[in-house]
């Protein structure tokens, strides 16, 4: 079914886009969905004002106020659970029982953030000698947030109820693989009693997301998106430090199982959940498998390759239900094949090869790269492993650790002095034990170090980079001390 | 006395600069105070490398190694409060009095951060069905740490303690006019048992900043100084999102008297404090007095001149104390001479007129600029105070907001309702209330927006640059659940 859209929420009003048309497709079947057209310079301008005008009023409303506004969205989606699974569903390809735990995420989202807020920001007061010491904390002004399109629902709001509560205004531009997951999210907002202009959606690609990362009057830019992306942007920004900027990026992710790692089936259950959960289209997936040399890791190895053949991958409707969708496009799924062939082509041994289906659908792939000298680092988004045989456990932290970038690494082992020395050597923001490295917990700080990010963590933390501390002493009157400062003379009238 | 010296601790041992003779000098009598030479980039990378040798094995430390290493270095400091508050009024030309509270914040900064450390980053855990979610913490690396002159005792340890309690270990360039200070500081804490390399010492000017800053072995730069220097950092690191930078700047902080002052000697007396203290030379000094227009603000003006003027100016050791010092160098004092002519030619009318004494010191003054159309929105780092004259309260935070920082700022007012709406209107990091604006609580965070840093704030909120997140899910075993993910099957064997 496909949208024909005004698109565009600018200061509470639905509009048109002026520019270019844009359509989003059903990446399973190539379907166009949403149809619209992106927004332009000025309109993106407008907006950026309209968020300006918003925040005058937000920033000093009640917090009472801010809380029962984003509860309200919250009561709002999860009333709407379906509906919106089955429009993230539609547009990015993924599997509806999934998009459903996506949406809970979004619901979710409120309460962590609003503990959040109070814990990492919020304010608190002290009496030092009759004199208030007050801790608060005061929001940054207008706030562009860039949303991506694997989580087109969930990462974009994890940056706006902070925003939000924290009192500034946002104008979120959604990856334009997305829009209408986006629009669908607004209309929520709207429903909840957006005030006008508190939040402005602007719809489009490129030149939509220049207009809006340089528009003079935001205050900060939140971004989750690719490296390439995030580096431009710093390099944008530079030499304007008043403006916030977090940068939430990609990894190169390592899974190391030692040969202390239990039972089989369990592991492979585990490393099919770290690699293909979404289809790889994770950014804490793991993109690197490290097996120990030998037979325990061609044991491993084997059964990977022999259950990854048999892991169902469909239509995001489908009954039964597939375990992994769509590509987000064919572009993506396209650009995955062309990764598997160019890795193969530098010597790599396809295990299992990543298979192209139809429209945006492939299947998942396994490489062994241990022969590739110098092996590219680089984030390959999608469904494609990469095997590296390692020595002993200082060999597989060493290569585990051989990347620019440090968000997710993983390790399965039984045996605790491993996890020790894991976990003392190994250069990430997310480490997990004997547990998928997919679907990090929502009450933790999210981001890691490298090219990751810029160590500005998000999730949890992200109530951080939505405000800045405002401290004083504070008095009922001035006071004239009995002794003064030295070299200050009593003054005779 | 002069002290001819090693002047740079490398890797542990103390060693000479090989690069241009560097000096300094007592302000107060431009006596030579100390000689050395400025490290050259060979000597700046050996530091960095030591650093990072150093880090390896530092950030594996138990934090009670860490915390018994600052522990002993703040008794050191303690038991020499006074040589080091000496050596400190010397180099600074501060009085001694004040240099004696500048040790005490140095000595009262580790069980700050001690606190800081555990409430905003340290560690915690919880059970989740049978999986653990811990919230660990992880240092950065190598962090390079640029000195301010003002306290040059006082704000580097701000950075050095809180990064080596992280588990980092650091390279510090001190400003090239407090090398004096660097070193003593240095030398308390190869005497509290510094480990080889985690704390080396760099002295020089732009030269040796520039090698440092771009030294490629750094994982952060932790700035306080000028926006001017810390504008060009923030363009330098351009598209280097990896390396922590944190930028701790000035201000051109106003504070708003109201025509509700209460008591007119407290007031004035309060104002003294805010913009003259350390002969205003804190990032934190009122740069700017907004008065009521009218007879109000005119008796305040009247009696401020006055009691100005009976401020006694003079060298660190008088007896009777001066209240402020000298500037600290006899540029620093010939700019500030100069600015004051420059504002006299846009049309400033003096009130008192800054006026050179010797050497670096120069005597406090006042400029009612309300005539200037286009007052040049500068820090002006020295005892000179602009008045601005205003109509309402609107009026006075409108101007007060006039800036491109956003450091400090304060009210004079028993009228809560003007609190209220100073509060909600005016973009400042500190905002003090009939308190002078000079004197930051060491346990609050500290920066503040605009141009004023890089929305990092520091003091108690420096854990949070200090180190970054890692969460992790950590099972005993990989676990094979009852039920399946959809679309994954049962194998069968």
């Amino acid at each position: 079914m496909t949208t024909q859209s005004a698109g565009h929420l600018i200061n509470g009003e639905w509009v048109k886009g002026e520019g270019e048309v844009m359509t989003s497709q059903n990446p399973f079947d190539s379907q166009c969905i949403w149809q619209g057209e992106e927004a332009t310079r000025p309109q993106v301008e407008q907006a950026v004002s309209a968020a300006r005008e918003a925040f005058l009023r937000w920033r000093n409303t009640d917090f009472a106020e801010r809380q029962a506004l984003v509860e309200r969205f919250s009561e709002i989606v999860k009333a709407n659970t379906d509906d919106l699974a089955r429009t993230i569903a539609e547009e990015t390809g993924k599997p509806f029982w999934e998009t459903k735990t996506e949406v809970g995420a979004m619901v979710g989202k409120v309460a962590i953030s609003l503990r959040a807020y109070h814990e990492r920001t919020g304010s608190r007061e002290k009496d030092v000698n009759g004199t208030q010491a007050v801790l608060r904390h005061r929001p940054l002004g207008v706030m562009a947030v860039f949303g991506p399109y694997n989580f087109p629902g969930h990462l974009p709001n994890g940056h706006i109820v902070p925003a939000l509560l924290a009192g500034n205004s946002v104008v979120f531009k959604p990856s334009e693989l997305t829009p209408k997951v986006a629009e669908k999210t607004l209309e929520y907002w709207v429903e909840a009693g957006l005030p006008h202009g508190l939040i402005n959606l602007v719809q489009g690609g490129r030149h939509t997301g220049e207009a809006l990362a340089q528009a003079r009057g935001i205050d900060g830019l939140l971004f989750t998106g690719s490296a390439n992306t995030g580096h431009i942007l710093h390099r944008q920004f530079a030499g304007q430090p008043d403006k916030m900027l977090a940068l939430e990026m990609g990894g190169n992710n390592p899974l190391v199982v030692s040969d202390q790692f239990g039972d089989l089936d369990a592991t492979v259950y585990t490393i099919i959940q770290s690699a293909y959960l979404s289809a790889g289209q994770r950014c804490t997936c793991a993109r690197r498998l490290l097996l120990p040399e030998g037979e325990v890791g061609d044991k491993i190895l084997t059964r990977l390759a022999q259950w990854t053949k048999t892991v169902r991958v469909g239509g995001q409707f489908d009954d039964p239900a597939p375990f992994m969708g769509a590509q987000i496009s064919v572009a993506a799924a396209e650009g995955i094949l062309a990764t598997q062939q160019k890795l193969v082509d530098l010597g790599a041994k396809p295990v299992i090869e990543c298979e192209h289906q139809h429209d945006a659908v492939i299947s998942p792939g396994i490489l062994d790269v241990s022969g590739i000298q110098d092996l590219p680092d680089e984030e390959y988004f999608g469904p494609l492993l990469q095997v590296q045989r390692y020595q002993d456990m200082a060999d597989a932290v060493t290569k585990a650790n051989d990347t620019r970038y440090g968000l997710s690494a993983g390790l399965i082992s039984e045996d605790d002095g491993e996890w020790q020395y894991f976990l003392d050597h190994i250069r990430a923001g997310i480490v997990n034990r004997n547990r998928q490295l997919t679907g990090a917990s929502g009450d933790a700080p999210f981001g890691g170090p490298g090219a990751s990010g810029n160590l500005r963590p998000s999730a949890y933390y992200a109530a951080d980079y939505c405000a800045y501390p405002m401290a004083s002493m504070e008095g009922q009157q001035v006071v004239l001390p009995e002794t003064f400062a030295p070299g200050i003379p009593t003054q005779q009238d």
